[in-house]
């Protein structure tokens, strides 16, 4: 019996070694009815925030899936590995809160297990490699015959790592924020949701009132960067249902110099409604 | 009844975000038996020309597979998504010309419509992620059951975006283009082809008077860049028919400034024939 | 018959062109059974010692495959191409010393074959892209029914070109080797291997004396670079066996400046165990 058809991939290991690849080669000799799906190998390196960031905005347009993640600075020390069910998928990796915000995204874990068996583990572990050699063996053998509870021990959900929720505070007409992250293309999206904005009343065709450090800006909100000039900043709810500040063809993370953690806030401008 | 075994995608997407593999997920739950062949996703945000330029030269070596290609500074804007019929492929895309020169390559468009029919959409479409949303779910929807007259109404071939083709000219022993494209390597390729060349008796084993802005150069014509010492500059006809010229072990369009657009043009040096 | 169920192939073609998707279309139309992984496609251009490295560690982990390898500085000049058997795998690339450590990884050469059937190869050959027009075409039809034999005529497989071995030493209480590849973390891979450094009493918790040019240091030997506190320096077998400098959290080959061919020595400091 197989049990899961594809497996996910989130790393930090970059393209140019063979990393991915040995991850890739693991998983087919245990599951070759599966497919690995690439969610990226671009994270930046140990930086476990944007690893759950994109795994989290990623997950919910993936089919049913054993989820491998692996930003894991503490590979090899006392961390644990963990499965995690949660929704009809399962999320593999350290537990580092790399996978907090997917499984909360997918329904939040319904049973968690620490990676103990290592019957399901290559049979050679490398100290600094437990992407090959423990957490891809282990969802290969869950997507093909093992049950869940092979995994290993079974820990409490409420003790799995979790990094805390994005800051964002809705008061007095004002939604506070901060920069989240910033993708290929420079668009600054904020932990501010576009929900959020329409409740202070921003919306779209009218104006915001942004502030990021000692910056002030009215910039107009639409529904997409491509209803402003090209070159023209703008705020619009993006693709992830958040806030998000766009130059339509350019970089807004270069223009405006906001980093993810920045502190953003938004307002709205009711006069200016441009229908 | 599966209609196409492979999807092939193309974008600007960049591989550091999620983007692609959110589009690869809405293909694998749409169309779980195909498979997707990624084109490349490196393709410098908004340039629709290069996307053209890489699409028409890789396609020809795919298997028949709706091709899914999105390189889209107007998305969310009044630009039209099609589904244009070439040879035994379906493209998919915004309508900008992006899909133009590779429709061309398959033998010309023979029924094209426009992405009217949002019951092949996703439920929830973001105006700013057309490939994730409308491209990727039509496209699979096309591979997996759906008649191609399905994806919405039908327009007229002719009316479709065309890019204006690549600009060269043969005459009076001279042929005249530009810069297409620059590859990896730095080896930069021409609109002139090799035919052009042939044609006004530039022949491998001879010379090639190069002129490109305020520069001459006499460039040895060979049938590859391995043919001249490492670190000489060389002209041949490359694996897409066209002229390129390179640097062996090196980057000629650094060496020579040379980005796409340039202008330049060629003609034979018929004495200097070296056997 | 089918005769591989999977294909690998590495190169230096890069991501942003269509090179790779092109051979994948060509490997697809003559083996739709087959799935490919890729290794990587991001070896420097030319860098065959690189291929080789990256290759040679990441097969392990493949599962029988026909590998297909191409860093070919010499495309189209008289350097053959080559299908080797060896292990469970065939390896088909240049004969330009790319493949023979994998080779020996795998086992060492049991047959090679010089690619001179034309038959298998693309009806249309480019001088500068075999690995579109013969290697992938090749590797298909011998992951797909042909059988290794076919490829062309047979050769000594004493007469296939063989990078020499990574250099090291084991003398007089010392390791004596050199760095071999730094990867994408920064980490220095040594040539020197962990048994090495066990014969000369280096020790998981000791420390290790490094002489690289005109510096010496001495570093915490661990298990893992997560052993130390993060920015410090540690030594440590790594995942592929060879002893590797990082600092954790941190890049070491920056922080040191020690390139791929930089000199380097270890001994052990017996005393300053801590256990």
């Amino acid at each position: 019996m197989t049990r899961f058809r594809y497996l996910s991939f989130l790393t930090d290991y970059g393209l140019e070694d063979g990393f991915v690849a040995a991850c890739h080669g693991v998983g087919a000799r245990i599951a070759p009815h599966a497919t690995i799906i690439d969610v990226t190998h671009l994270i930046p390196p140990g930086d476990i925030r944007r690893g759950a960031i994109v795994l989290a905005q990623t997950v919910p347009y993936l089919p049913p899936a054993v989820h491998v993640a692996v930003v894991d600075p503490g590979v090899g020390t006392a961390r644990r590995g963990v499965a995690v069910a949660a929704g009809d998928s399962v999320f593999i990796g350290p537990d580092n809160g790399l996978l907090s915000w997917a499984v909360t995204a997918a329904g939040g874990a319904a049973r968690a297990f620490s990676l103990t068996n290592s019957k399901l583990w290559l049979s050679q572990v490398a100290a600094t490699f437990h992407g090959r050699d423990i957490f891809m063996p282990v969802a290969a053998h869950l997507a093909a015959d093992a049950e869940l509870a092979a995994a290993g021990e079974e820990i409490d959900v409420g003790d799995l790592v979790t990094l805390s929720a994005p800051g964002r505070l809705v008061r007095d007409g004002t939604a506070e924020g901060e920069v989240l992250t910033v993708d290929r293309f420079g668009n600054v999206q904020l932990t501010i949701t576009g929900a959020d904005a329409a409740e202070i009343g921003v919306k779209a065709g009218g104006t915001v009132l942004v502030h990021c450090g000692r910056r002030q800006l009215m910039l107009p909100y639409r529904e997409m960067f491509g209803a402003v000039a090209s070159g023209e900043l703008v705020a619009y709810p993006d693709s992830a249902g958040l806030v998000s500040i766009a130059v339509n063809g350019g970089n807004a993370a270069q223009r405006l110099g906001l980093p993810p953690g920045a502190l953003v806030s938004i307002a709205a401008i009711p006069q200016t409604i441009n229908p």
